[in-house]
């Protein structure tokens, strides 16, 4: 069954409000000689009161034993199947710059790399480059490379990577990498699968037949590589699906990427963490749907940061009271996947996920844990049946079926 | 996976005996100083020794936050997947008042309405007439009404709300409602999608404009509406998939209407909640598997009296030790969907699963009770897969593969 068609089959619009706040990389895996989670160590009083009060359970972004990237974690909590809705690497290195793209735009990423006279690569990332030298380069093409036919948009990512959008009517996406994933061979011929993408493919190696020229001097970067020709689709809105009028208040350009990819305004919002709780606040009476992003958690367990990580969650637990003092109907805590400290990873492990509300049957657990989940109400599920608990619970769904 | 195409394959006729007894809405929320749920207050001890010796869980009738209303509750208890099998609104109202539809009859839900002189709707619902006075309509028009093509039956339902169904070779249902869902209109012109719905829109259109002579003079009800065009299709009967002997033992038209689609024997029964055990007990032998329906929990949590349902919770648990003298394999206890008192309607919350018999392997639930399934055996599953339990419980499964 696709949930999200039944869903849009069901929902119905009302003011309630449903707070979904994403504490990226939130599940973790017990660490040191007081075996627990960097969630199970932290001081959450507020968290544990809710879960107290609310429903508790632990899901799967994409399917048991899969660890998912930010894109599919974040979709499957929109409530998008993440294996129906693919996002090339193309469009996900756009939306993470939140590149503005359009339907139809083929977005290509790019990695500058290192060729010897003969064209040979050797080095496929030309020795990392910083950030701004990127930039600098991607300067420099812009002014020298004019393309016919087509629009282009180069813009910097970060160290040696950066995105290249095509945008002209009829453009296709299935075009291989350039980047033959070793050193010691030359840069892979593109090879078009159909007609639009030959179309696309012309553009690129025009492209890059006026980058070589341009970089011939550069050092280390005087080559680049294309990876993950992707088309951007139009995604069915939060609006269209849920009938919500929804926001996102992050900070990081992919998750406003992302968010925009499903139609949520994103709002401007400074840099603290307490700026978040802030604009929630202040956009309170504009949007029924608000998307929370907090990015440390992720950070630290990618750092491999097991007191960090805790200390993340901490600080957002201390922001709660002024999302309950809003008195939503719903309010969502969980993750977009799982990054324990002790990998330095996303991982598999399933997310915690908290429920809280008017009507939300309790259950066993008594504080917010990967254990005490195993205890909560809402059991073990796929988290792209998420969004459609918690339409239930702020009463945003008609019945199904007489 | 389509379970029921599976069990299918795997399913033998044995002697044993499954009961499914259904407590209309079973499941609850909590509510009062206990903070308890109607089950959790309920005095049921010998539910909790079946509890204690058997397996419990909880299941979702049709997806996580769905809310089923009693059709697509039911047949996912029956193992009919609700999504794939979509009871018609018309077909539903036909099985509402237990009418014996046939296969290709075209069910239509009427509503009687008020128009003003120039045909426009002042009321949809014609002031909600009594009943009696639909069904003297309801006479007034079948004794008026001639209609060549096709039979056509006329059966008043509840208030403004009656049953029409044609029956003629060759039907199709793909037309729109006539009811515009707003006053100030004149009812919508038919539509027909495809050749057998033309055929049904000339006796409908045919229908109405007779209907409109008759009732010229009629107030408040001068006019009808017609809603849920639905073609009824033989569903695959319990003898078909489950090789099973099934009947029904209720007192509500809904759900005779439900069991008679999938082929149960509808045994007539008499009022009191004693009777539905006597009759179990009656047809002991001419049977091995026992739909037992009982309505009051359902009906006292739709009126929010809490008290109410605890009670009739209580009533049924000392008809218990009845079906448990009788000696069946497998006794299945749950309900079609949850309807808390606090909600005053059908709600998305999972259902509680009792499973006794022989073969069970008992888990950590001491008791009946919506917590206490949290921690039963049988885990959180779609309600769809319950007859493959209980199917497997009373050994009426081969095995899967070699």
């Amino acid at each position: 069954m696709d949930i999200q068609e039944l869903l849009s089959k069901l929902a119905i619009e009302t003011e309630s409000k449903i707070v979904l706040l994403v504490l990226d990389g939130l599940g973790g895996i017990p660490i040191g000689p007081q075996y627990k989670t960097e969630l199970e160590m932290a001081k959450h009083p507020n968290m544990d009161k809710l879960a107290k009060e609310g429903a508790l359970g632990l899901a799967d972004p994409v399917a048991r034993g899969i660890t998912p990237g930010s894109g599919p974690g974040h979709l499957a909590l929109f409530g998008y199947d993440p294996v129906k809705y693919l996002i090339g690497r193309g469009v996900l290195e756009a939306l993470g710059i939140d590149f503005p793209l359009k339907p139809g735009d083929i977005a290509i990423r790019i990695n500058f790399c290192t060729v010897d006279d003969k064209g040979i690569i050797t080095d496929r990332r030309a020795g990392r480059i910083s950030t701004e030298v990127n930039a600098k380069l991607c300067e420099k093409l812009k002014a020298n490379i004019k393309i016919t036919g087509a629009q282009y948009f180069l813009e910097p990512v970060k160290e040696h990577r950066s995105a290249l959008v095509f945008r002209a009517p009829g453009l296709g996406d299935q075009i291989n990498d350039t980047d033959p994933q070793i050193i010691g061979k030359p840069p892979l011929e593109m090879l078009a699968q159909d007609k639009p993408s030959e179309k696309t493919k012309k553009l690129a190696e025009e492209f890059v037949a006026q980058a070589k020229k341009v970089l011939k001097d550069e050092k280390p970067a005087n080559m680049l590589l294309l990876r993950g020709f992707s088309s951007f689709e139009r995604y069915p809105s939060f609006s269209e699906v849920y009938k919500l009028n929804a926001c996102a208040i992050a900070h990081y350009p992919m998750y406003k990427g992302l968010a925009r990819l499903v139609g949520m305004e994103v709002l401007e919002v400074g840099p603290d963490l307490e700026d978040l709780f802030k604009e929630l606040k202040d956009n309170w009476d504009k949007y029924n749907f608000f998307f929370v992003h907090i990015k440390q958690t992720d950070s630290a367990g990618e750092d491999g940061d097991w007191a960090r990580k805790i200390e993340a969650i901490d600080k957002v637990d201390k922001q709660i009271p002024k999302i309950i003092k809003l008195k939503p109907e719903t309010l969502v805590i969980t993750g977009d996947h799982s990054t324990p400290s002790k990998l330095k990873a996303h991982s598999w492990h399933p997310v915690p996920v908290l429920i809280w509300g008017e009507n939300v049957r309790p259950d066993l657990a008594k504080e917010f844990g990967e254990r005490a989940c195993l205890t909560g109400g809402l059991g073990r599920f796929e988290m792209k049946y998420l969004m459609s608990l918690a339409m239930a619970y702020a009463l945003k769904l008609e019945k199904f079926g007489a």
